[in-house]
């Protein structure tokens, strides 16, 4: 299957001489075959495609990349609002999350598979229960997705080779990965320091190294975490993870949000990335994450919506509005975190994270993830600037139509791998029975 | 024209017996005749209306009011990025604006109205050049508006009756006030201590006395307005105004972000609402307005988009979604600042700030300014907790239908008073002619 994209902008990247990324948007064709951009230019290609699509003036960009994610708890949104986490948390979401079913869990993942695509979303982090279940789930829709099975682990005198989720977990990897033709990866994943203990950390970290994969981690998300860490071992979470081994794989942290500038001078020698929850990390509290000096120490930030319980939706677009304005109150510097640093941020540095190294820029011979946004809507003219309009002003509900690995997911209002009508039926009849509404 | 609304919920206000708002959603009937709501219930009234629209179980909610606007900057939308409030208004903007005719300044208000009327706002309050043309472009429309004229006068020497902008003031008052059916108003409006003179101050806040009208103000946005206001008079703006007279009059403050403690007991003691621009406030890096405090000494909050140039667009929605989140991560207090209270910000507050006592809630006998919101877009379920939804996962897409004073104005795309196509064309002419592109 081949298709041309015509009468369209294409958002490009370069890079300044200091490093900096620089989009910008410029009129062209973008040519797909099969899974892979094969032409982008300005002058319509020689080649024949099978499908030529007129794109009415909009706008091609990379799909949006969700670092962090509890996909599956769309079945929990709005649950103990406005409470902080520990309450939240421990009091509200994991007593409903105890009674979920596979088969719960499954339509939850659909479910939020529909709300992503429909925001441009093209390949995201999960780190939930019944990982196996999540990531056939992903590999049906068509939606590139990271799934890990979460190490949680209570009891310090556990023996890590005694430790369930450990011995799960190398059957577990080899199920996952690769699914749906390669776009279900994998991932190893430390929930936190707080739920698991040094010896299955350790064991943990070496077998993710021996597997080659990514490593997933909460960390630093609230005060008293962070705190509890310190006082326990003595070290921050990032000091702490680093000792054990942890950071010695590719390693993309959530939150973040009480590093210190140590912490970040870890993080930055170690290749982490911090995956941002702007939303999460706001409403529920945990405070602000020094993404602007992170910046400033060259650490890769990606984006995350975290589950949309603490969200309360999958929005990355809301993510990359907060992530470009909130540091600017934060600090009172509105020259802090540009839009193209946020446009990186929300594509390219969470495909990266991700070990999507082919995803994530509009380049030749990269694969075909990539959305189109309505440029015509209200709020995107006039389009003096479209980076700043796609920050600042930009919808979710701008995204006309959602392509991953070539074939298109999303257009217009309708899913073309996934049955909207039978999802919906399933999440409502298992949010029925476990919210009893 | 009658009009009952069918298969919908309804958001009802009451109070808890601490005077907090309380909203929630039940499924009822909603009957319009004229510009009045006349019935709300249960059951099927037994009057026939002349139409019955059936609402798909979606949710009638009040019109959003946006207390606080420049309407006409969607001229400007996306100049001068990521600069300071100094550097982007004096620098970027004004020598635009200093050559902007009225015939622009009305096809950038009339795309103003477009696109506030498609995220739900009922009301507007906006501070701008061409008042009356700007208050018969809101006329035309079916919106409601608060117009004034904005005291600028930078010599302290010139006598309050030599000032042209006093001059103008009681013509302009009259011309306005009352337009389109009683839907316009107009108001009094300070732009700000430093564009302002002692004398000229006093003068016009005894005028706004005289006519028995609102005052707007910018007040105490940024650190450097603050301060200077402190050197220049031993006093902050919240004071100074106080001192001036100015606050004798029913007064609405945009920004108020640094206010102390003492402005803000001066804010409660004169009943001056506050109108929180959450969006400009962190983009501009002014910082964060002492809402959590405010509530908790009683003030009125309400909210305002600011211009689309520091926003950058006139979306409600989300600066419902920043006055609920940023002040829980700004003071670590998750339940500081409740959907209920944000609710209220975005409806009924912004309404009593602009004199419109008889908008802002569904009750028998209010003026029918309601919009209904799509509770079947995906990321609003499960609807579990209405006021939570509307406030953390709701978009400005979901705005279904727009009704003013009992007139549908905006429904599913298509505008019933606005000729879309001729203003989009009218507002890129003009952008042309401004911006170059």
């Amino acid at each position: 299957m081949s298709i041309l994209f015509k009468n369209c902008k294409l958002l490009l990247r370069s890079e300044t001489p200091d490093g900096s990324p620089a989009y910008r948007a410029e009129d062209g064709f973008l040519g797909v075959d099969g899974k892979i951009i094969d032409y982008i230019g300005t002058q319509r290609p020689e080649k024949e495609y099978g499908e030529e699509k007129d794109m009415g003036g909009n706008l091609l960009m990379p799909g949006l990349a969700n670092a962090h994610g509890h996909a599956a708890m769309t079945l929990v949104r709005g649950v103990g609002s406005d409470l902080s986490l520990q309450d939240w948390l421990f009091g509200s979401i994991v007593p409903i999350e105890d009674r979920m079913t596979p088969e719960q869990v499954v339509f939850g993942t659909q479910y939020a598979i529909l709300e992503m695509l429909a925001c441009g979303t093209t390949v995201y982090a999960d780190m939930y229960s019944f990982p196996v279940e999540c990531a056939q789930a992903a590999a049906e829709s068509g939606i590139k997705a990271n799934i890990p099975r979460p190490l949680i682990c209570f009891d310090p005198q556990m023996e890590a080779d005694d430790c369930d989720r450990i011995q799960e977990t190398p059957a577990m990897f080899r199920a996952i990965d690769g699914m749906g033709d390669g776009r279900v990866l994998a991932d190893f994943c430390m929930h936190s320091e707080y739920l698991t203990t040094e010896k299955t950390v350790r064991r943990y970290a070496e077998l993710c190294k021996e597997f080659g994969a990514r490593m997933q981690v909460h960390l630093s998300e609230t005060k008293k975490e962070h705190d509890e860490c310190i006082a326990r071992h003595g070290l921050t979470p990032m000091a702490y993870f680093e000792k054990l081994g942890v950071l010695d794989n590719p390693t993309y942290a959530a939150h973040c949000v009480w590093c210190t500038d140590a912490d970040l001078d870890i993080a930055a020698k170690h290749g982490v990335t911090i995956a941002h929850n702007a939303t999460s990390n706001l409403k529920l509290g945990s405070g602000f994450a020094p993404i602007p000096q992170a910046l400033k120490k060259g650490i890769r930030i990606a984006l995350g919506t975290d589950g949309c319980a603490s969200n309360n939706n999958l929005n990355l677009w809301e993510e990359m509005h907060l992530a470009a304005i909130v540091h600017k109150g934060h600090t009172g510097d509105p020259t802090v975190v540009s839009p193209h640093q946020v446009l990186d941020m929300a594509t390219r540095n969470g495909c990266l994270a991700m070990g999507r190294t082919n995803s994530g820029v509009l380049e030749e011979g990269r694969d075909a993830d990539l959305i189109c946004v309505d440029l015509n809507a209200l709020h995107m003219q006039p389009a003096l600037d479209i980076p700043a309009l796609l920050v600042y002003s930009a919808q979710g509900s701008d995204v006309l139509m959602t392509m991953v690995d070539g074939k298109i997911l999303y257009e217009k209002g309708e899913f073309l791998t996934l049955d909207k009508e039978y999802v919906m039926k399933g999440f409502k009849k298992s949010c029925e029975e476990l919210l009893g509404i």
